[in-house]
């Protein structure tokens, strides 16, 4: 079964040079993940932090905001494949009066019938079904000679990476600069996932003054869990996408792109930032 | 409503220097999928290019591989937001006699009530829904220099990326490293669904004696696509998972990665790279 790495044989090839060598891969294998025994959602995930990760997943999904509303997570016992357990599924058992999503395929489509789906419906969608109150800064807290130091910390906090070059990370700051958590994953949706389900364990969300910081690029769901987790600012190495950049906007979301040394992009929430003195025109 | 391109404002930051500018950043929207007018699916995509991407998607998902399988896409009219159609709808009707998936919360769950979920099973399921056979070289066809060439040519092709920094890409190429298509996306596998979708337009699947290169990473569900369409090698960038290589193996698919200048790693299938020379083990 698989776990967060695995070895795999390769063909090196470097300048013409062939050569054969066991190869460092990260590991790959699908998650299920049930609520009261039945299938809400099937991800493609890096093993490891599973409870976190479905945590996490409940509460981009806007069910989960409190630990307390979560009882309990547990692999199937009876999830088994050649009498082995495949540590592949898992249920989750809310606390009750916790409402569940309805399990319908429209689970996913921001959209009723009399209105096509659209990026307004998707912001509409997450505005309504978002837990806290978007943070207004009373005064800049994010220095912006912090924000250079995230993608060094984060890449330096990333133990797998340095391995297989195959992970996406997620990294969680303080306003400071301080890591405060790091999760991995194939998939950048699952490393956030990982990151705001751990805080929920703990019963830390909203995650007030806090940076969430991406290792790709920034789309409309990486704000969609930064919103859902109360977390008021996300920075991403690569550049984010147009409805990323209206939700953030919408939301009061600070969103940094392209940080890459001391130059980035403030694509919204600026006022959260402390800057140098700059004219206002380019 | 959104388009490939969007126009943001954008507070640039540059070594300290603050300056207010437009920006170009990818279009990103939600398209809703409806199957004989019921909903399938709904993904965020770049606009453009959105009947290939549902053609594509169905490939992938084992619906269609021949053109004459797929009677019309069109986008909903009905699928109206204050009376404009946002063409975010679209509606697809397959041939008579052309089965259609099952419409249930399962549909991507690969397993059955007595199997946990895990790689294997997703494994089994992509090789019992498959069309082609697994194409068997006869004799290596892929010249190793002829690799080197393809990120860059892919690369060349990207017309949007040049803008906004933030599309994935997917290019079809021949065996001589002859550029086919290619086509961009926010999501890299919809930006492959786009270039499989076009060639099942042109009914031209099963992709023989092509490679399929990603500016990304090589996940389980990328070779999934390329062994649904036929296509018998894949080269992406950067690393490859543990279940993607798997995949690869199982099913005869050539995997390329870290496709670097000249130098690469390969996962699987090896037998149809033409090599030079080199000493059985490193």
């Amino acid at each position: 079964m698989g776990r967060v790495t695995e070895r795999r044989k390769v063909l090196r090839i470097r300048e013409g040079a062939v050569s054969e060598r066991p190869d460092t891969l990260a590991g790959e294998e699908p998650l299920e993940i049930r609520l009261g025994g039945r299938p809400l959602a099937v991800t493609m995930r890096t093993p490891g932090d599973d409870f976190a990760l479905a945590a996490g997943f409940l509460v981009s999904e806007g069910v989960l905001g409190r630990a307390s509303e979560l009882v309990r997570i547990a692999y199937c016992a009876g999830a088994l494949v050649d009498g082995q357990n495949t540590y592949n599924t898992l249920d989750v058992r809310l606390a009750e009066g916790v409402a569940v999503p309805e399990l319908t395929l429209e689970r996913n489509v921001y959209t009723t019938s009399s209105c096509g789906v659209c990026g307004k419906a998707s912001l509409d969608a997450v505005r309504t079904t978002a837990r806290w109150e978007p943070e207004a800064p009373e005064a800049p807290r994010l220095d912006v000679e912090v924000l250079p130091l995230l993608p060094e910390r984060l890449r330096a906090a990333q133990r797998v990476f340095d391995r297989t070059g195959g992970l996406h990370a997620a990294g969680l700051f303080t306003s400071e600069g301080e890591l405060l958590d790091v999760r991995e994953d194939v998939g950048r949706h699952n490393a956030v996932d990982k990151l705001v389900g751990a805080a929920l364990q703990r019963d830390l969300l909203p995650l007030r003054d806090s940076v969430l910081m991406v290792s790709g690029r920034a789309s409309f769901e990486l704000v969609q869990k930064a919103v859902m987790a109360g977390i008021p600012a996300l920075a991403a190495v690569s550049a984010p996408s147009s409805l990323a950049v209206d939700l953030a906007a919408e939301t009061g979301t600070t969103l940094v792109g392209f940080l890459r040394g001391r130059s980035m992009n403030v694509y919204a929430g600026a006022e959260r930032i402390a800057l140098p003195a700059h004219a206002p025109t380019g």
